[in-house]
Order: C-alpha cells, then sequence, then structure tokens
C-alpha cells in the first residue's frame, strides 16, 4: 500500500488509520497472538489458550524467572521501538536462564495495554521477543492480556537443567578467577549516545553503542556451556553492572574481589566511543548495567576444562580479577593506584532508602 | 506497644509512623519478602535471591499459569483489604492448575509498589497467598521487584503433572455430562453485597457471601482427583461465570450444551440472599464469575468411576446439564420454558470490541 505510506489521505476514502485494541477486543488480541507468535506445541504440550500452558522438562527440574517492565519506568515508546522493549525484555529474562546454565523451554507474558494502543504495536512487541529468542528454542506458551492505563509487560521464563547442575549465585570461593563474557559497557554507552538523539544511520561504534543497549544478546549458549563444564562455581549476569552483580555473587559467601584494569576486554574502539561520549571507559565497564554478559567464578584447578568449553563462546570469556577472603572489591587501575569503597561506581535501587543515601 | 493502639501521639515521642517501601528500600523488601514468605527450598532446589528459581518437576511436565493484576483494575485497597488481594491473586492462580488437575509446585510474584505505601501492606499481600497457598503445597519460590504509581501484581504458578495426564478445556463430546463443584453464584452476591457498604460482624448468608467474594477456595483436592480418576474428559475454572466458561469449554470442539435449572446447586440460603439483594438468582448463578468452582465433563460410560472420585471433593460436584451436538447453550428453566442466546447473562471483555458490541 503505496498510498498509505506518505501518512496523509489520498482519494475518496478516508485517512488508513491503525488497527486498536478496542477495535479487536480481548478475544481478537489473543487470536492474534496465539495465531502470529505461540510457540509450536510438541507432543504431551498445550500452548495458550487453555487454564494452564503444560510444558515438558526433561530432566526434572524446572527453572523460573519473572521480570515487571512498566512503560514510563523501564521503557518508553518514545524512546524505544516496540520491537526493541520486546527484544529487550526477552533477552534479560533469557539472559536469567542463562546465568542459571538452564536449558530455554518457554516463557509467558502477562500484558496490560490502554484500548487506544494500536494492534501494530503490541504485535511488533511480540515479534521482537520471538525475534530475540532466535534459536534458543525458547517458545511463547502462555499469558494474560487485559487492559491498563499504560503498557505493563510481565515475562516468565522457564528453563530446564539437563546433563549438569544449575549455577547458582553462590559457591565462589578465595582463589576462584573470575571471567566475564563479551564486552560489558557498550550498552551504558548506547544509552549515553542515545540521550543526545537517535542517529539514523549510525555506523562504527555508534552501531556497536546502540544495538548493545537496544538490541542485547543474551548469553544462553554460553551459560549453558559454563554450566555443563562443571567448572564454573558461581555465575551471575550483569544487568546491573559488573561491580553491582559482582557483589551479589560474593556477598551470600562474604567474599571479596579484586580486579585488574589492564585485563578488562575494553577495546580501542570503545575508548574512542567512550571519548566521544564524554563518558569515563571504566565507568561504562565497571558500572553500566543492561549488557546481559555472564560473570562466572573459575575455580583455578577447572581452569583448563573451563578454557576448553569457554572454546565454544560465542562472545568469548576474559579474564578480569580474581576472588578474595578479605570482602569488598578493590580495582587496580593501570597506573597502579587502587579504587575501593565510595569511589567505584554504583548500581540501581528501585526504592532508595532515604536514610542510607548519602548522595 | 499498647500505646501505639490508640493510633494518636502520646507522651514525647512523635507519632508511630508506618514503614514505607521507600525507608527500606530495595533490598530491604526483598529481605523481608524473603524472611517472611519464601517457601522452604527442597534438596536441588533454589528458592528466591538467584538469578531464577529451581524447582523440582517429578514426572517431567510442567503446568505454568500467569495472571497481571493492576490496583484500580482488578482490586482496589479501599475495598479489599490487602490479605484478601494477595489470597484472591493466588487463589485465582490456583485454581488455573486446579483445572488442569495439576499438582501445585511454586509461585512466582512479580511486584511494582508506590514507594509510599507501607511495608505493612506488601507483607499482607504477601502473608494473604501464603494463606490462601494453604495445605495445597504451592510455594513461594522467587519474583521481582519495582517501583509503580500503583501496585501491580504479576502472579505466575508452577504446577505439575503426576500419575496422570492434564485435563485439558479440549475433549468434550456430544452426550458427556456437565458436573460443577461446590456452589457457584455466591461470588456474585457477595459483590452485590460488599457494594452496599462492608457489614462489620456479618453472619448467615451475608457471611458466605462475603468469604465466597473475598476469600474464594480454589478447589485443587477436586481438579487434581478428577484428573487422576481419568474420568473428566475436559475441564475449565468457572472465573468469569458458568456460562462463559462452558462457552469456552464447548468452542474449540464446536459443540453445544443444555443445562436443567432444576439440577442446579442453588440452595435456599442462596435464594434468600438474592432476594434480599435484589439480584436474579438465575443471573447469579449462570453469570457470576470469580467463584473458581471447576466445570468437568464426563463421558456417560465413566460416570461410575467420576461419582467414585467426586466422593472425596471437599465442595461436592453437582451434574447440571450435557453437552450437545449443536453449538450454543440453552437452559431450561423450573417452569419448562427456555433460555437461550442473547437472553443469557453475558462474560467480560477487558478490550470489548467496537464494532461487535451491539448493547
Amino acid at each position: 500500500m503505496k498510498r498509505g505510506d506518505t501518512g496523509k489521505p489520498h482519494g475518496t476514502g478516508p485517512a488508513p488509520r491503525s488497527v486498536l485494541l478496542r477495535d479487536v477486543g480481548e478475544s481478537g488480541l489473543i487470536e492474534l497472538l496465539r495465531r502470529k507468535h505461540a510457540g509450536g506445541a510438541r507432543r504431551g504440550e498445550l500452548p495458550i489458550g487453555d487454564d494452564a500452558a503444560v510444558v515438558r522438562v526433561p530432566g526434572g527440574r524446572a527453572v523460573l524467572s519473572t521480570d515487571l517492565l512498566i512503560e514510563g519506568t523501564h521503557f518508553s515508546l518514545a524512546y524505544f521501538r516496540p520491537e526493541e522493549v520486546g527484544g529487550r525484555a526477552l533477552s534479560a529474562n533469557l539472559s536469567d536462564l542463562a546465568a542459571m546454565g538452564a536449558e530455554p523451554v518457554c516463557y509467558l507474558v502477562a500484558l496490560a495495554a490502554p484500548p487506544g494502543i494500536s494492534v501494530a504495536t503490541v504485535d511488533a512487541i511480540f515479534r521482537g521477543m520471538a525475534d530475540a529468542a532466535g534459536p534458543s528454542g525458547i517458545r511463547l506458551m502462555g499469558g494474560d492480556t487485559c487492559r491498563g492505563e499504560r503498557l505493563i509487560l510481565c515475562l516468565t521464563v522457564v528453563g530446564a537443567v539437563r546433563g549438569g547442575r544449575p549455577v547458582s549465585r553462590a559457591g565462589a570461593r578465595p582463589g576462584d578467577l573470575l571471567y566475564v563474557t563479551g564486552s560489558p559497557g557498550w550498552s551504558r554507552l548506547g544509552l549515553a549516545l542515545l540521550r543526545g538523539g537517535r542517529p539514523s544511520r549510525p555506523s562504527g561504534w555508534r552501531r556497536e553503542a546502540m544495538r548493545a543497549h537496544l538490541a542485547p544478546t543474551a548469553r544462553w549458549r554460553e551459560g549453558r556451556a559454563a554450566a555443563r563444564s562443571g567448572a564454573v562455581a558461581a555465575m551471575i549476569d550483569v544487568s546491573d553492572g559488573i561491580l553491582a552483580d559482582l557483589s551479589h555473587l560474593l556477598e551470600r559467601d562474604g567474599l571479596g574481589a579484586v580486579l585488574a584494569e589492564e585485563s578488562f576486554p575494553v577495546s580501542r574502539s570503545f575508548r574512542a566511543a567512550s571519548a566521544a561520549l564524554g563518558v569515563d571507559p571504566l565507568d561504562a565497564f565497571l558500572g553500566g548495567g543492561e549488557d546481559y554478559e555472564l560473570l562466572m567464578a573459575v575455580h583455578p584447578a577447572r581452569r583448563a576444562i573451563f578454557l576448553r568449553a569457554a572454546r565454544a563462546f560465542p562472545s568469548g570469556a576474559t579474564r578480569i580479577g580474581a576472588v578474595t577472603k578479605t570482602p569488598g572489591v578493590r580495582v587496580l587501575r593501570a597506573d597502579g593506584s587502587w579504587i575501593e569503597g565510595a569511589a567505584l561506581p554504583s548500581g540501581f535501587d528501585h526504592f532508595p532508602p532515604t536514610k542510607r543515601r548519602t548522595r
């Protein structure tokens, strides 16, 4: 329909109008989601449309995670395209499964939407999720829809543990080596770039930064291979930033860590991008969240086994430091100085306690 | 602290103030929920606090359902106590597992809350869920918290299929007998009663109606026994009203049903309550939702097996009609007249289509 592309009325008919949720009703929406986006049910499974979904979980243990995303708080349709909203949401949840070393199985989506939103927007959100699911094998198997003043998405993902054990956040020991997949920090650079306006045809570092922020990749292959290798003692995904998530990894066991800047996977392109955006590259690397890379603790005696497994990681893995018995994280700068405590970049609290906040 | 009970300031200190979410922060809230409400992890399981929860699902198939509840749309704290909000939410989801004949395993709760809400309110919501979980064995195993302008709850429940098959909505055949558990309609009467103001010390039918609406019981024992008996061809829970949910049960196979008013489990007390509230008892029985009773289709040849299983139903079960080859539902009134089509009470659509709505 070339004519509609101009966005202006032509000829005798009224201007083309988006199909709105109120035009199709709840049953119309559910039918659309089922037809276009539901995963195929395998033998003995039941997808969208019954009281509950039924999925096979060979091996006998299910891994579960849920995530609530509210328009205006977690995303804005003025800022993200609907495909990106869906893709980021799915990737963030798939990343939680990856961080357990689980096999992706299925996801459920509870959706609240204003009746005046276009069906195309909702459709694009679900398409973004399916695209981000990619070859991971995770399939939409159920959900819920209702009316809301603003868009709300609650994603629940289900994984299975096969041929190995789930890798939790606990289990690191002093002396363990700390590895991170990919190149954390690009998402923070993407955010800084987008704050100055979305480039229409980005290339080079702009493209890499935008992609990291708008279409992050969950490391499910890496997480699964890490769990199967048996060499990873503890694992977490980097959603709040390396320092914040490293703290989560260490706090159960009352441990600390030393990180060495010289070993950080920070490329020349990353430094150039940071400089162009006026962002401290160390801040972006250590404090930037939403990269969905994986952080792993590996016992030195199992290093060779781990490195063999890591050869199959599409993202690679880099050793950035080691676990210490002394609590707290210290970073050895390339110039030989140390930073620690309040001088380190910090994470994000949805309900910052008024008393504890000092700045 | 007797002194605080008066709700007025005494002595020299400031008035006692509720602890607010912003006082404890996100980590404080998560810690409280984990300490007070998290289910105990069994061997090989991981509860709240990791990237995802891990639960054992013996038998190899997980049953999943998710439900989004928004303050102002699905509930109001001006109208419901926080325990009731939590209890109703858990029961509605537990009922979805019941309707599949699944064994309750665990639940996840994603919560958005305004920073100014009291921690006691959030705590009471979770206590209500735990109370409604009761002896079903379902346990809180994970979730998500974030800030929101209003309270939002997204519950996801997980069940397992053991010793039998899940009972879906599809599978009814012409001639199947239709059974319903308990006494549907009381929740609608409770709603009518509460609209006139909440009685402080209700007794008799007022108490029963209020209880049905504010603290409904999910029929997980009935659903599990029905599935295990192998005698139930199709099953659904009555959340939108018998007629609406019966339609869902029949539509997959293009079937219809006849119901006979004479057989409906409508007690003298139910009639008296309806009369006092000015509600048509047939409307309340057929059109009232949120009772969370179960509706089952039973092949006549398996009736004896079903009735044996139903002896163990705490709620009992009543035959109310039969499945027909002709689509549509017809109700034979006690006076010998028939009602059908638009004359029947109708259900609820969150996004009513503008074009299709005729009144």
